[in-house]
């Protein structure tokens, strides 16, 4: 297929026409191609994906508290998950990378294609405003379940921390109250995680012992996943 | 003035006038006074007012890599510049707390009227959508200058670091880089910053060593003041 029918696929795929067909073209170029890369409509994109995905959020899990909607949104948005809907778009096959990065595998890495797929709900967003953005990512996370039950996935992150070290046989995390802030009906928790063998210690705060480890936790993680942070 | 004359008030202030008062009334609770408070409202305008800003960013600085556009968006939208609008649109006078939280100064809280602040632009995007809810974060952050200068002052949070750290008498933190992943022409520099008397050690990423130090040392500032991350 010549690039021009393969856009025109694409933009069947996405249910969206493009009037200025200059910005899906940007969207689908790395900075390794052409120094009209697609990064700034990635930062674009990604704030549009945020809230239609926390407007989808709140209107479908009326029962939860912000801090369950922010987890399962991270959960949502993370790379692997729009990697996997990139992939479903078979953005593969449009992405314009530089030799070095084609050579080297450019193509399939989920980073290239995540980053390019928030560039394109960026550039829908500014091909034809926020209404049309929001209804793309409506008919992208169509087809992902959401329940209240990937709160209690998303939230246990003294859990998945565990489960790292374990994996990598080294030893239990330990954490330790540094703090107890604020007055008797409003305490907030500083928890230190430590993780010995890789040197690392952080802090989380939360308004319990337990909210604070896991928020510590999750710091934790972030430090040593850094690439599926959200 | 009456509870109704001040949020009619209000409203002339926002230049917003609300179909459904209730969600106004909503954005205006704290969790304090009332199950139906402005949590999740703020959860979504937080949302609102990422992308706001950064569509003012995307068109202000179009000659701005998509990193300086995240750090001036983190600067904007930082508990103490919301905290700024909040009380040029009085809303210490509006807000309801419970009597405990009202005793220990909660109408004049930062954390607080920023909350509110981010509910309230959540509410007026429930209420009328998207371009009205964009219209008002464009004429709160009127006033507000943005220039591409702002970048070189968000960039630097080792110097941002050092001056927090030197202000309590500590010593200067540790920058050593950890690890260096991926091929000679797109490295990733891992970078642990330590702070000794704090006994904290965190990492960042970067491009470069110096770009790994900058982000090392944004976690560690996010950890040593965690109230005003953004």
């Amino acid at each position: 297929m010549t690039e021009k029918s393969l856009l025109t696929a694409l933009q069947l795929r996405l249910e969206h026409r493009f009037t200025q067909m200059g910005l899906l073209q940007q969207a689908l170029t790395h900075r390794s191609f052409s120094v009209d890369h697609n990064e700034r409509l990635e930062f674009l994109g990604d704030a549009v994906l945020n809230l239609a995905v926390a407007h989808m959020l709140y209107e479908a899990l009326g029962a939860l508290p912000e801090g369950d909607l922010s987890r399962i949104r991270a959960q949502l948005v993370r790379q692997d998950s729009l990697h996997k809907l990139a992939l479903g778009l078979d953005l593969s096959a449009l992405i314009r990378l530089g030799e070095g990065e084609m050579r080297s595998g450019g193509p399939r890495r989920p980073s290239i294609l995540a980053d390019a797929l928030e560039a394109i709900i960026g550039a829908v967003y500014l091909d034809a405003g926020f209404d049309a953005a929001n209804a793309l990512v409506r008919r992208l996370f169509e087809q992902v379940e959401i329940s209240p039950a990937m709160s209690a996935a998303a939230k246990d992150a003294k859990t998945a921390l565990q489960e790292w070290l374990q994996g990598r046989k080294m030893q239990l995390p330990q954490y330790e109250v540094v703090q107890v802030l604020g007055a008797a009906h409003q305490q907030t928790f500083e928890v230190a995680c430590t993780v010995v063998e890789k040197g690392l210690r952080v802090l989380g705060q939360g308004a319990s012992r337990r909210a604070g480890e896991q928020a510590a936790a999750t710091a934790m993680l972030r430090m040593l996943q850094p690439s599926s942070a959200s």
